[in-house]
């Protein structure tokens, strides 16, 4: 938790909210924060900036709070992931929200195991939590929108052609023999399959709705390690 | 497993293995091979190719192997990270070796906590085995060599000065206001510190062997995103 991220709801006055639970854990265990510590602290969806303790028990923190700052850029990436096994989905999410994407969309492939979308991992205060811990790790404040779709033909058929419009659109692609140089600034959709890769089926369906193929290299990567590798083109590094 | 790595000992003639264990309860579950399946194949430190099952059953598997392409080239990067928490350090050393790294110095940190020297997990056969993972994932067969560094100061000051001789060094610094672009075909030495970053006297230590900070940008990122982010760098996407 590199930020402590606040909600409208932790407001008591204009430049003061009061804090309990998990938060609270954190900033009392890891912080190990008394009066007049300063902490970073951002509003959800929110600047960023800093809170000052006036008071804190076991029972609950208070701070005085200054936003002034923007969170960092987001990622100009929108990326669609075959959904990951559900021991992966945690980290991933997490990873891929530290990493600034806004835009996630968990779709269905033919090598996406059926039972994977049974998980409770991805019911929505699930997937908030996750969120959230990705928020907190990298100092941002702007909540990713995650959206699941079961079906993968009527997706990419009836609901991808707006949601790519506009972007530079790629399908990585281990079978393919080009490489793609990403654009670190150019708006992109970014299409990542199951372990194993999209069925020719399913690739052959991104390409019609525009995508075009494109391989990481020899090594076939999973997909933890895949996300930030192929994310990290477009970071300012 | 995306190949299935070989030992001399498996080798029962010329061009012939017998495996069992591991290897055949892969073969058999995953791959769900019969006689006359091909699969591919590697020689531990040595060449890639193909084997075909000759006979399967549950006690072993014997293919007939031919071996005639090079691994994927290596990364030109040794890498020195701090010693992950040990949940991470299997995860982090399968990413590793699957994107290409043959160097490895898990080294200490003041940030890194004493007891996880004492994992069970950094015993030689235990990372062994998460080398092997790494390799099979991504169809590599050449070992990496895990070097464990338990004093920052003399592994420094004593034996770092000929580990990146000749070599771009530098090293993940948050709080450093520079961004180094790194060159993907320049040898590097690649320093990456704990959760919380090395300390400023770690920072110039390094910085007196020849290193020079460098940030990935406002964001905060864990070890296992920000190694890839950072290794993919290398890599010919």
């Amino acid at each position: 938790m590199n930020l402590i991220l606040l909600n409208n709801d932790d407001f008591i006055t204009e430049d003061r909210v009061r804090l309990s639970g998990r938060r609270l854990d954190h900033i009392i265990t890891v912080h190990r924060a008394k009066a007049d510590t300063q902490l970073r602290v951002g509003l959800l969806n929110g600047k960023m900036g800093h809170g000052l303790i006036t008071h804190i028990d076991t029972d609950f923190v208070e701070l005085t709070i200054e936003l002034s700052q923007p969170p960092p850029e987001k990622l100009p990436v929108t990326l669609l992931l075959a959904l990951p096994r559900p021991k992966m989905v945690k980290r991933v999410l997490q990873s891929i929200t530290s990493l600034g994407v806004k835009q996630i969309y968990l779709i269905n492939s033919h090598r996406v195991e059926k039972s994977f979308w049974n998980s409770p991992l991805l019911q929505p205060e699930h997937l908030h939590e996750q969120l959230l811990l990705g928020l907190e790790q990298a100092r941002d404040t702007i909540l990713p929108e995650v959206h699941l779709r079961k079906l993968f033909k009527p997706f990419v058929e009836d609901e991808l052609p707006a949601v790519c419009q506009g972007t530079r659109a790629l399908v990585a692609h281990p079978a393919s023999e080009q490489f793609a140089p990403l654009q670190p600034n150019h708006p992109t959709t970014l299409a990542i399959g199951p372990e194993g890769g999209f069925i020719p089926y399913e690739v052959d369906k991104l390409v019609a709705c525009g995508f075009t193929p494109f391989s990481l290299g020899e090594r076939i990567l999973r997909v933890e390690t895949a996300v930030p590798v192929l994310l990290s083109k477009f970071l300012p590094v």
